[in-house]
């Protein structure tokens, strides 16, 4: 069986460590996002991809959900000494490590999909970790701060500002130039699933569906997709996805994203148990739909939640 | 009282601490050699200005005379888990943010003296560091390995290899193109003392007169240059200066290197009291030669030798 998922950070991360436990045997690629990807000290650094190779590959900090496990951090404490910063951005010596490969790789030529691959050489995650595009995309936030609208990086609206104020657009520059990373198309051509994880549906899916080719590659595909919301009981289970999707203008319900990807990308759609009335309008709008428990609290939870997606699969395959 | 060092990495940097409490008002300019900055890991890493940097800042690592103190190693070790290396070089976390912050504004344009300038800004040396050059200059070393001759850089041939072969050659690859560093000339034209302490005559000192520009001015200077033999007893106080000493063909004593340096470039010499009977044949040379102790076992006795370095310049200035 072949899977492609599409990626953000640590949900997308989660789901995977269960879809792995979920179908031992499958063949699974994940499509990842990057347009969290940021430059900082010179360097190129890629959350979201590396939350998924540190969480698959052993070396994630389990009680955060990015970053390395042990971390410490000389380095950063150093470059604050410099007066070097940002400083809202948490970079440990182990993952610096990362980031300075890398750089070092991408400053000698290699496209961001071998570099991927390299560092995967190590991690060995279990699954076919591709970026969703070698081309630069980077999510900016438009935001209204002390009267003047401008834009910052998503990174900077996440991390820094925590959300705190409201998104009023969120736009993966770059995007539309984009080309999808060499194996994506063609992953998700010989799919016979394709999953989206509880991972954030602006900036983490929206940003992946939004480089030119994906968005047809998988409504064209032919094959089951299927998806778990990242909203439960009408608040998102982490993150501030509510923020971002509000700049678009979806409601931070089941519902309200389920309709956002649409019948026409969306065959199948699991809700949380607490939205299970949420259910017979999902149907309405032609995605069939099954309320199960969504929180993935654990390792099995999440399997289970893994094993919900693979089998709503079958029922809208047949 | 204006003086200018032309400074290596330990030896030069020992003697600088010793001559900034031997003349505490002296206004000190160095012209460090950065022959033996090496890119690792895709980062720019110049070990002599940093040597000089993190001694007169109070932030080396006192024991080996280079590197930070309180140092850790974990950003290396996740470096060899991508089995990226070398691993004979030692970076340690803190020292890995100097570099960092010198790549990153190299990177945006700046020239390595306004980096040298901005990372002292943090350190405060008590002196005005630049580097002899803006322009990359290499030193290579030609070895014979298995028969076949090849050039190695400097710091593989000092650090992995610890100058265990015979150095055939040194070349200061681009040294001949480079100009020197702003301020470098200015500053020699207008010192009232020219130092060169106990560093490597060769591959430290030597580099820095190879930037065409730099031996004339101080030759014009019209002032007293004193250095000190970094020889003491027939062998190099620190380090492998006799293996490329060998290698231009100039013995591994206090008068060779001196007679190296000529008398048209020097007008005194420190030796070694061990060395007292090499005095007549350095003077008969037609340079001012005095023996005194020149072990830098401390700060004291880098100060004592600081002083009879002045002192013997008063001498041959009168």
């Amino acid at each position: 069986m072949r899977i492609v998922v599409l990626a953000g950070g640590i949900g997308g991360a989660r789901f995977l460590r269960g879809l792995k436990q979920a179908a031992p045997d499958a063949d699974i690629t994940v499509i990842g996002n990057t347009g969290d990807d940021i430059h900082l000290f010179g360097l190129k650094i890629c959350p979201d991809l590396d939350t998924v190779m540190y969480t698959l590959g052993g070396g994630i900090n389990e009680e955060q959900g990015w970053g390395r496990t042990d971390e410490t951090f000389a380095v950063k404490s150093e470059l604050a000494e410099y007066g070097v910063g940002p400083e809202w951005f948490g970079l440990g010596d182990r993952d610096f490590a990362t980031h300075i490969v890398r750089t070092q790789m991408l400053g000698a030529g290699y496209p961001l999909s071998a570099v991927t691959e390299a560092l995967c050489a190590r991690w060995q995650p279990g699954v076919r970790l591709l970026p969703m595009s070698d081309d630069r995309v980077e999510t900016h936030v438009a935001v209204d701060v002390d009267g003047e609208r401008k834009a910052v990086h998503f990174q900077e609206y996440w991390v820094r500002m925590r959300a705190s104020v409201e998104a009023r657009a969120v736009v993966p520059v770059g995007a539309e130039q984009a080309k999808p990373a060499p194996g994506v198309l063609e992953a998700i051509g010989s799919a016979d699933i394709v999953l989206f994880p509880p991972s954030n549906p602006v900036v983490s899916i929206g940003t992946i569906l939004a480089v030119p080719g994906i968005r047809e590659a998988i409504a064209d595909a032919g094959v089951p997709v299927v998806g778990l919301s990242p909203i439960v009981g009408d608040a998102p289970v982490r993150g501030m996805a509510d923020k971002v999707l509000a700049a678009i203008g979806v409601e931070a319900t089941a519902t309200a994203v389920a309709q956002h990807y649409g019948s026409g990308l969306l065959d199948g759609w699991l809700v949380d148990t607490v939205d299970a009335a949420a259910v017979p309008d999902i149907e309405s709008a032609g995605i069939r739909a099954r309320a199960v428990p969504l929180m993935m609290t654990d390792l099995d939870a999440s399997a289970a939640m893994a094993r919900e997606a693979l089998t709503l699969a079958g029922e809208v395959r047949a």
